[in-house]
């Protein structure tokens, strides 16, 4: 059987352009780019120049680019860093409510040394309310982080609106852009961000392999000292080969990004549509016209998602229930608790994210399986029986 | 010009059995781990058994390794997780003066939050004194780190005689072999250590892929928190391929060690004779039967190991002086200094690391070009000119 895979936020295959550039990184390219030998000062170009081109996706100069092994990485480096960095300057962190758990457990790790945490609510799409996040600065808050775009709803943040109202008051602000990069247009100067995270396994670049944009000037106290590696800012032998291919991954994002964008946002408008015309009990999570271009997420009422993703698993079609990092967790999506979903409706949640390669003839594979599936489960699932009887009387 | 590369310590190429294991998961299987649908689910059964052959290598069981990005992040880890786990009970911990400088800087980042640190010295030949450790311990030292074996003089320490004085008292140990792994016979149940850094990159695995060893029951506040991954130790998605190239190195070198150290042993020796018998005023550095198998490291009298590194590297001969993670950092050697070594001798440091493929052949074309380079480098010395002139009156 054919897989049909659409779970680009957890991973994606690496594009051959970029394998093919790795691939010198883990054969005869071999040496350590802090080594002053031939072997050392080869590779050092090849990561340097990985840094240019990371850059240049984003706006930044290479010197702002911290390579990390993460996402996660890059929100701890940045939340922590950064909080702690500043904490003689205060010590009160702003986040929002459906924060990646590595920027909302690097902040509760920060309370438990004192800092102060305000959690921004969200409204019914997930939308950030730049009004909120003013109201929740006090004097002694150093830093605000507000994602760029969710990966569970795909509801893309106003980070500008954000940034502008705290560097009027001198209040750095990170955003987590894992979810965004590579797939919507980034300038940090427009943003207004002292720090951006990214990672590149959501567009086609290598596991292990992210980095963090730190605004020159902006310190930040390492979560990993030692050597001299990346300006002092993250110790470490570097995963040559994995920064090699992050650079090759942004270089093509750069390139291919509008052409991505317009193509799979009209795939995934079919999906929606598809999906709200054709089901009923289903709805839409996060915004409709500020959406990631490649995702489409919903919550099936009277259905788990696990069920759900477990039967369209067993139909060939890959899809997540929330994000990757917190899929065993078995609890309701933080996110969608946060937007105001009941509890029952929230463990009915399902994300497809598309990728370069999906057709049009996929979604309409989706579509053929997903109505059975979701008439399957509903026909064992007792709160819909409940539902059905009510509905009689 | 055919290279000769004898910097094992900074990096090794892959042996191809590790190249050939990574490669499906930079290919078709590319999933998450943390995924449930069959494409993560057939990553995640790749990442456990690389824990497994992990834990293998150093007798440890699969639950009780944590993989990271590097064994500077490793060490950060164990020393700022282990310290910020157990704070209530206390807030000194005890390293030794020869540590690597993740250990080290990790220290003294703990000190800024407060802790107090005391920095055990060591011998000429780099050995850390069991009874000196013993005289540093206060009833609040909650941790002690002492590397297994020093990456810059090859000396291997008493770790087991260290630990069990510090499991008499229920002070933790945590010992960083990324050195020794790989490379010479560990078991943690011997060595009697709560927590072991080791790193693929020194024994043919990939770079970017390491791991840190934590007893059962040991806790340590986590550098990266926010998914499940790692048990929650350090989140954020695995580098796949990293994980599986460093478990299949692991599993080759467990097979390998004796023979390759006897081998390396040998070639050793005869470099090391062959430098001592053949020039003046050439020191080794750290202890002569207390060795890594395949590391040979001296010190050149009245001339620079910079200048020495880059003019064997003209003689297609790639060494070091120190360690890669300060190689740029033009400062002598902590670890030769707290050896009691004066300044300008340490200068003249250069470390030979030796690798599988390292032939007879190979030492004698060392031994070949290092005298005409320590001549022409002696003959521009104004120390040397001195020394002579200082000589002849």
């Amino acid at each position: 059987m054919t897989r049909l895979y659409l779970d680009r936020n957890a991973a994606t295959p690496l594009l051959p352009e970029v394998l093919a550039a790795m691939l010198p990184f883990l054969k005869e390219s071999f040496g350590n780019p802090q080594s002053l030998h031939r072997e050392g000062q080869t590779v050092l170009e090849a990561t340097e120049e990985a840094r240019e081109s990371v850059a240049r996706l984003i706006g930044a100069a290479a010197d702002e680019i911290v390579f990390t092994a993460s996402g996660s990485e890059a929100n701890n480096l940045a939340v922590k860093g950064l909080a702690l960095a500043s904490r003689v300057k205060g010590t009160h962190l702003v986040v929002s409510a459906i924060e990646h758990p590595s920027v909302l457990n690097a902040a509760r790790a920060l309370e438990k040394l004192g800092f102060g945490v305000s959690i921004v609510p969200v409204d019914g799409r997930g939308f950030v309310d730049p009004a909120a996040v003013e109201k929740a600065l006090t004097p002694k808050t150093t830093l605000v982080s507000v994602m760029l775009a969710n990966s569970e709803v795909g509801t893309i943040e106003p980070v500008a609106e954000i940034a502008a109202l705290c560097k009027a008051r001198n209040i750095a602000v990170h955003t987590d852009a894992v979810a965004a990069a590579g797939s919507i247009p980034i300038d940090v100067a427009t943003l207004g961000v002292d720090a951006l995270s990214l990672a590149g396994a959501p567009f086609y670049g290598p596991k292990g392999a992210a980095a963090l944009f730190l605004k020159k000037g902006t310190r930040a106290l390492p979560l990993v000292d030692g050597g001299i590696q990346e300006g002092g800012r993250r110790a470490g032998t570097e995963n040559v080969a994995g920064i090699v291919g992050l650079g090759r991954a942004a270089g093509i994002a750069r390139e291919r990004l509008a052409e991505r964008a317009v193509r799979e946002a009209a795939l995934r408008d079919r999906l929606i549509d598809g999906v709200l015309g054709s089901f009923d009990h289903v709805v839409l999570t996060g915004s409709r016209d500020r959406r990631l271009p490649y995702h489409a997420s919903f919550c099936v009422e009277f259905v788990e998602g696990e069920s759900l993703l477990l039967s369209l698993d067993m139909k060939g079609i890959a899809v997540a229930s929330g994000s990757a990092c917190s899929s065993k967790s078995l609890k309701a999506s933080h996110v969608l608790l946060a937007m105001g979903l009941d509890h029952a409706l929230a463990q009915g949640s399902l994300v497809f994210s598309l990728l370069e390669g999906t057709s049009a003839g996929d979604i309409e594979a989706v579509l053929a399986a997903f109505g059975p599936i979701i008439d399957r489960l509903r026909r064992m699932s007792p709160t819909y029986t409940e539902f059905l009887k009510e509905k009689r009387t």
